[in-house]
């Protein structure tokens, strides 16, 4: 039996031998019930994830790996009813020589980050008025660095590199879309409201530059990146001298997108604009969930439950 | 004081006399407290209603005018705080000779019924998949005649003269340009969801000529559009021989684009047409509604109250 | 020691040694942390379900024994605090000499399905309206075969073979003391009402012979039991040419049948009949449970939480 | 035009003249804008209620009526569409020559009191419990005065004269049937919980001897009829020297038996015959409910709004 | 019949006659079904309202009164049944010599707004951290002219005159006491979340100097009290170089302090103070809704239902 | 490395060797996938809790340790993420000469119980109305015993031996301090509503006498303290003839202090002293709650989820 180079994650098969590189999502020691010590390692790459035990551990095991590096394992699949596991029989860390780099384990957004910076910045600079134009440019600015990797969201749709870019920029080009259709809406607030409704997710969660999450901060548990938005909105008024009215208009989309109070809106939408700004949010990302779900079924068949579309398992017809 | 002529009844001001043709949208006979009979008429036209009593009446004026009758009205504006209000003078039927015709007086589409149906004859012939277009169209031929005069519903969204054929055109123009960004979608299921989800509205209201509905059907309140809807495509994919998969996608789109069980949808969407459906539909009706609430506020105000859109006052900002 | 014959799964007593036959209810390979395979079985029989493990496992034991075969097993009861565990010593397949039948396995109703058949259809005869009569029949015919085994619902009340004839013929006969009570009743749409109600629980599950329901089927999934009832009652009623009227009352009961809208039914109740054949339903499931729940619990204890029973722990009074 | 004598308040055709007797069900005194005061009346018989209005009056009407006097009235129906109202022209007090007694005018259960009082009583001595018998004699021979004309509510079902004692009543029977088939139901506990689960309705409710209820008690509104109950049986069972645990399962039963916390119950039923005792009393409140809206709707109508079904209006098949 | 001197609003009683000064809350034409105009008046007192009629008007009456203006009347008690009523005979404008001012007429605080301004400003003084007592003092000078008069409610708890003061006194009272008990709370942050928590119901409600709220402010509709309290922490804080985590303390409680989503709180409390805050609020608002209601009710009754109780009717004992 | 004496559980930190007496809290005796034996222990003191394993035991271990008992422990902390768990290298029971007594390892109330009973007698025996302070001290007395050990809820806030003492002393001191400010509050109704709320949680649950509860009671289960308490006032109130007013309103105070329906208040408070008991109540278990929850957490932490403050994570500032 031989070890076969890996495809992906998601194309492992219970039975075989593999010989792959991988990313290490997290990693802890744990002790058997025989009183020895074992890794009990989750490994990843762009197609997946996969769990891995290293049984026979000596001090180096213990300490050469952490969460974040690149792994070369070798393994068998021990375990090929329901879930498949590896049980690893070598592993070392990816060296120079290996040609490996962070970026190709993680998903990411299918566009380069400049490339969606770019695209979103011909929208805000398409913004007729200056006040607006000079609010959102001043906080894109702020958080220009982090933007280009941030996900979206720790968990749930489009929480891969650079996410939250890929979000704002399919949302611009559906609101150009739909105020074809719908055109008694103001474009200059709407690309603005899209544009800042999640920015400040970069102040409320933690992320690393390859786009995971390992927690929120304090003052995203303890505000939430509706009022870290409205927060950044008040400042850049003042910073320009904007009108009293122009920052409220915008506050006020920022804190009703959610929509629902339970979702974290104390105010309902109540300009057309800051309505349709909710409807483009949750049609991106459920169309961004039910995308994922159904590339990962089989066709006749349902998906696992996702959590982010309520729990529902959705189905694959094959058509 | 001459009597003017009315510009239509968003205009009439208090303390004026008016002149001019209203439909009666209501119209019931009295008691006042002094023990007399007077009559309490709710007059119309495209811009809006106004109350309106004859004070002074006789068997003849009990008998001559009922509900949906164009009548001739000269009055005074005898309220003028809050709510302007009609006190009768004289009033007519309207004659052949007035040139008057109760479509000048109904709110409607704003394009002709004949028109948008083409339109949306035009995206079902595009339909590719011979088993989902047949459906489709067997179902719009036997709904035809109705479907050029029901509005989309009893009191909110689209409750106007055509109303349903201009919600459906809408909404495929919308979806056609979504499937542009959200390319993973499939445009015959879309498409026909979009034609089938609320086709069924005609067999649930009895609705007049001009887009009135007065009331609910007996199968409308025992079973719903919803279910009307799922028996129509069940009945018409045995009709012309569909695979039950066919059917059974369509019948899930239509059973599922409430969203919500407490709005009448027992299931939720569980392919990817389904969901972008429900989220066409509640948008289309947003703007519908927004639109029409801002565009009868002032400046710096706030709407009335607006029912379907959960009791919301919605704000019209000085832009 | 030694090994005594299992007199029932309830009866087996900590700290014994068993020897007996089972159902594999189901099963899996599973890798231990000292990186050997073992068997994880739950068998069962009328009386309940025990888990037990194959420690020491080969490519025999692996491949030998499948979900629904019948084993006979010898094995220690390894724990015997809390819950009872088997360490299975020998265990083979069944074979013919052993005089077993599944049928000896599997919780039933306490009836043999032909005759509880025999009673509904009883009822169904003394139906007086011709075209109600007809749809019932009609649709039983249709279903009969699976109606013999099908169970009420897959984990719930009547989760046991031929569950759902058994709550049929039950709530049928309490529907005909009630109607001693309550005579306004219409006797023709309740009894009708009772066979259909859930008539497509045949058509949302997949069940196999012996009443296990291992799955929903895909329409079962997308639309459920109470839709696909009133797709079957309009074929029914347009083969035999029943008027829209009666069929759309039976299709209301059936839509109604759950009440609230939570539960599946977006109509209420809005005729009598629909109102009793709630209760009815209901009623019937929650005395089935409470018995059940009654029966393995001591007097003056507590059961276990039924889920069914919205995770409640019912009281055995000692009365 | 003659005065015709009245048949009964439902059958009072707008455009005659009446002449009869009438319960006064409310009365009260008031201005109107020609600042002149008239009596606005509330007239009711068993058959339904009617505003009138007596609008010259002098000191002597003002004085002469109140809440629960039988009047003779004449009068014209002064307005004919959707509503009909009195427009009173004579009225005066009946006096004993009439030979009117309120009982005619107040629609009452279709039994005498004390025939009802005596089948429940039936019922209660073939309770084998001394204790539980015990407890029940010892409540029932208490409240038995104010039982004798109590309705079961101010306002939903059973709002009529003796309405409690035939809300017991036919529960009784109804638990007997079902008791044939979930034969392991406990009767005592059973009949005990259906005599006793309303009967602090007495207490918790003011009404005088005709059944209408003014107003509930003080401590009806600081404590309720289940608390009311609950003491009731602690008491009774004191005197008597019933085990606690006796009293204990009456105490659960009328605890429980609203079912849910927010109508009443904090704590589900956990017995059998607590949650029978549940469906009994919701299942007859509702027949009783559904009988009474469908016999005031014409076939091939709707009812009125009934705020105890839930605000359902119920459909009269013609059948 | 002379008419009497009125004590105030809640002594009228009703058959008497009445001479004396009241505010005039609100006033509208409106025209009676004979065809004329009369005035419709809401009188009030610091005791309580009373609705007034004058009949018999002239183009004088039309346009002498307005909102907030003083009259003196002289009128009858037409209505005695329910709901006292003034049926105007003499009014005039209340001019200078009448010796009355505005103040005399209307429901304030039992403290001098400088007296309780000076309490609130002692406790200020006492924070002894710098950057919160820093942005505290800079957030209450800038509001300190309308904190003077305004309500802290539209309707509810303390809708009053310096009713916002006199809440915030109370609170920081109540605050005091019992940290006395909960001795590990830090006074700095609660006394700051006491002062600030509603401080911006300043810039949510238009109120005029005797502190009656005709409507909330846009930015008040818009966003809400607590995000514009948000707002102004986040402002102060910079212009005092106060550390990111105070403010950020600070705002978190203002955010927190209605606890639940749905009442306006998109974060629940995480710190010991913001729960605090939260129950002292509460508390604060219900003892003033409770003891008012109990005022205003005879021993031995019920009050009215109070809106800000959730509709409850709360009891006096007579003990 | 030697075995270093244990401070306190939360002390223990992994990599250590630790040496010292523990309360057994639970201990089981489970199965590995090796086939043998381990006990399963769940080791605490006053600081906390921590996991232990026995691997190699022997009869003699399974039979000689017991819940409740105290233990001599020699063990490594094997596990060093996340959580430390005990490997016991030797363990025996505590004999007399160790010279330790269960109460060192109970988490207890901070004062001594007979000093709380004795405070909480001051605060009754100033009640001046006779009735209310003959209730309360009968009551009181007949549960005495068990107060004394009894914590106010099974694994909540003040789940401590004592804690119901505690509980009702501390919310005493608060209620008196509270009436300085809301002086129409009586203070009779509100100390013995104080007294009694939840005294017959010591009938409700099942406690060992220190203060560990392992159920609930039968009588807890059907009907829960709050009727529980309420029975004790009616029969006390009984035994010394105090009016049915007294009895009612404290029973209402009972009854209604939970507020919400769904927390098992059917009625809510109508007197301010039901009102104040209940924010009394809540705002003592709340601040014990954050108090403990904050002690256990690191400056610029968040807690572990804390159940009874509906799984809130609270901050520890660094202030």
């Amino acid at each position: 039996m031989n070890f076969f180079d890996v495809k992906g994650i998601n194309a492992i098969e219970p039975g075989n031998k593999i010989d792959g590189f991988f990313l290490v999502k997290s990693i802890e020691v744990k002790t058997a019930s025989n009183n020895k010590n074992y890794l009990d390692i989750m490994l990843s790459d762009k197609t997946g994830d996969i769990n891995a035990k290293l049984w026979d551990m000596g001090p180096y095991e213990e300490t050469s790996y952490e969460t974040g590096c690149i792994v070369k394992v070798r393994a068998l699949v021990s375990t090929w009813k329901n879930t498949a596991q590896l049980k690893i029989e070598k592993m070392r860390q990816a060296v120079e020589d290996d040609g490996v780099s962070i970026e190709q384990f993680v998903a990411a957004a299918p566009y380069e980050a400049e490339h969606m910076y770019g695209i979103i910045s011909g929208y805000v600079d398409n913004i007729s008025s200056n006040d607006i134009r000079g609010i959102v440019k001043l906080i894109m600015d702020k958080k220009r660095e982090r933007l280009m990797y941030y996900p979206a969201a720790k968990s749930n749709h489009h929480a891969i590199r650079s996410g939250l870019l890929y979000h704002i920029m399919t949302m611009l080009s559906a609101a150009e879309k739909l105020m074809e259709i719908y055109t008694f809406l103001n474009s200059d607030l709407l690309y603005a409201g899209v544009v800042l409704h999640d920015i400040c997710k970069v102040d409320e969660m933690d992320s690393n530059e390859i786009g995971m999450v390992s927690e929120y901060t304090v003052e995203g548990k303890l505000l939430g990146h509706i009022i870290q938005g409205i927060k950044e909105v008040e400042s850049a008024a003042a910073e320009i001298g904007a009108p009293k009215e122009t920052a409220m208009l915008l506050e006020h989309m920022i804190l009703s997108h959610h929509f629902e109070a339970e979702y974290g809106s104390p105010k309902k939408p109540l300009i057309p604009e800051a309505e349709m700004l909710h409807y483009l949010d949750i049609m991106d990302a459920r169309m961004y969930d039910f995308k994922k779900a159904v590339d990962d079924t089989q066709e006749g068949e349902f998906s696992q439950r996702v959590w982010s579309l309520d729990g529902r398992s959705v189905y694959r017809y094959n058509f």
